[in-house]
């Protein structure tokens, strides 16, 4: 492994996994520190609830590799104490169910990035596979500022592209794109015409390179177009506004596929989908050291690569999330002393 | 106002208002610092969360005379700064539905005491209506572990008795009856027999007298009964063991009392039952200072007397409460420095 990525507190933008401790094991393996850890797609308010009090419990039974990360100093401290930093994680808004006040309620149990939709037109904006996007909505706008005061990050991956630009302008803070690819590296509807990017980029925000099959070129996609094109978007936005955002998606069946795909908006097709297949470069989060291998190799310079493999990230964090004491009823939490 | 009333942090072990900028300001008016306050009563998981954010934000709306209180540093902060420090509250598990993850979920939502049933027998255990109380559940006893190992404070008002031995058993941490009276001082179903009020302030607990009508004598009630009840709990079981819970419910139609009845477990009447009329030596928390009038006019200690407002609440919170950082997964919670 690269000294440059042993040092470096490495962030990944998105993982999705099924959780276990093997999991959490590839994760280190892989020499990350950070991840957002998607908590919930479909999800409603209440199994929302349920699946983070689950969080809790498999944080705590697995505290010798993980803790729950509510910001960059918590991330700092896994990095420290060899752990993974679990930043609990949204790909859509549907915990928020219609109340804007559950922001705040998530903010408080840990969630600190929230995906606007998640493939399909919602109650707050448009997706990336409908053919119309509404743009942000009223009730979209609203949950917007409401993120910006508790400090919750806007994530715009399978976000329309009218609502990515809508939301982008409508945030006071920066916003990200967690987990997509530029359209002119893969012209996919999952991925982000440069219009997006640059307003992201212009905002201050971060767009998290991907390394899933459907959106870096399938299987036969080459490690070096990958970092070229890293390259080229760092010349394009800057290199403080690129990092990773792999993906992931360890340990599930082709049941939880279709889940993604189909939630309860239409039947399934009754057979599941076949999960697509990695690139023989990036399979897993453990090859994620095979990256910043490749980084070096291309030359790029050593600033920049800690930026994308993990400080991007926790610049945008550190922008972004609020302490919970700064909501305002000036109470300690719970935690902090008063004096 | 007595000055020992004015220099005690003042706790009310349970209020249930329709809260507003009024309520909170006959609060202080009362001369109160802490109260335990109902979020939720009959209402689901999702209906709580909902509530929980209507409190940030009330709260938040009212800052200057109010803050949400975690721990009892809270409530001295609210003391210092001239505020009403607000516990959140459940009168019934039905917040956890069937999920003992969620008493977490909860406790990080500000959350520090839960009655374990309302009036009714639920999947935790029996209540004082019920003509057959199961004893505590499993389920129960799970829920007490948790509620054990986050810091929540278990509650045995409304609790049917024999459920109340068997919690006030299981639990390792002290108990508490926020709002009840002994069975010897009025003969009602909500109040408590001695071998209940005995288990709990052997336990380490509290039993907080209240002055809600139909459990203090109605409107007739004379205040120096009162003040004699509490002068020979305190001879029986020790003045450490006893407080203040007013069972206030300021600002309330009539619809309110049907819903605490009859929830969704059967039918309402059709026209809405009457509240009972308060005695007129206490109508509100405005009323407090004239129980510590009574108290010093009856010639009772200074200490037994602080004891009684709200040092002994303050006590068993101490013991009770614990700090969110406690758990186990070793993060700062966005809050306190890891150095």
């Amino acid at each position: 492994m690269q000294e440059v990525h042993k040092t470096t507190t490495v962030v990944d933008g998105l993982q999705i996994n099924n959780w276990n401790r093997d999991v959490l094991t590839e994760v280190l393996a892989g020499g990350i520190t950070g991840v957002n850890a998607t908590v919930a797609v479909w999800e409603d308010p209440t199994e929302t609830i349920r699946a983070i009090g689950e969080w809790y419990q498999f944080i705590r039974q697995n505290s010798d590799i993980a803790l729950l990360a509510h910001d960059v100093k918590d991330l700092e401290y896994a990095k420290q104490t060899g752990r993974v930093g679990v930043l609990l994680g949204f790909q859509n808004t549907s915990s928020f169910g219609d109340d804007y006040r559950l922001v705040e309620v998530f903010y408080r149990l840990g969630v600190r990035i929230a995906q606007l939709t998640y493939n399909n037109q919602n109650a707050v904006g448009g997706a990336c596979y409908e053919p119309v996007d509404s743009g942000l909505t009223r009730f979209g706008a609203n949950v917007i500022s409401e993120m910006n005061r508790v400090g919750m990050l806007v994530d715009l991956s399978h976000v329309g592209n009218k609502t990515s630009l809508d939301a982008t302008e409508a945030s006071v803070d920066p916003v990200a794109i967690t987990h997509a690819n530029p359209t002119w590296f893969i012209d996919a509807p999952r991925n982000k015409p440069q219009e997006v990017i640059t307003a992201v980029a212009e905002k201050g925000g971060i767009i998290g390179c991907s390394m899933y099959p459907l959106i870096v070129g399938g299987e036969d996609a080459q490690l070096a177009d990958f970092v070229a094109m890293i390259r080229r978007l760092s010349d394009d936005i800057g290199a403080e506004h690129v990092a990773l955002g792999s993906d992931c998606t360890r340990n599930w069946g082709p049941e939880f596929l279709t889940w993604l795909r189909d939630g309860r908006w239409r039947p399934a097709a009754g057979t599941n989908p076949t999960w697509p297949t990695w690139p023989g470069w990036f399979s897993g989060p453990e090859n994620f050291p095979r990256l910043t291998d490749a980084f070096v190799e291309a030359g790029m310079d050593e600033t920049e690569i800690r930026g994308i493999l993990g400080e991007n990230w926790l610049r945008l964090f550190s922008t972004v999330f609020r302490p919970v004491t700064n909501l305002a009823e000036n109470s300690t939490n719970g935690e902090a002393p008063h004096d």
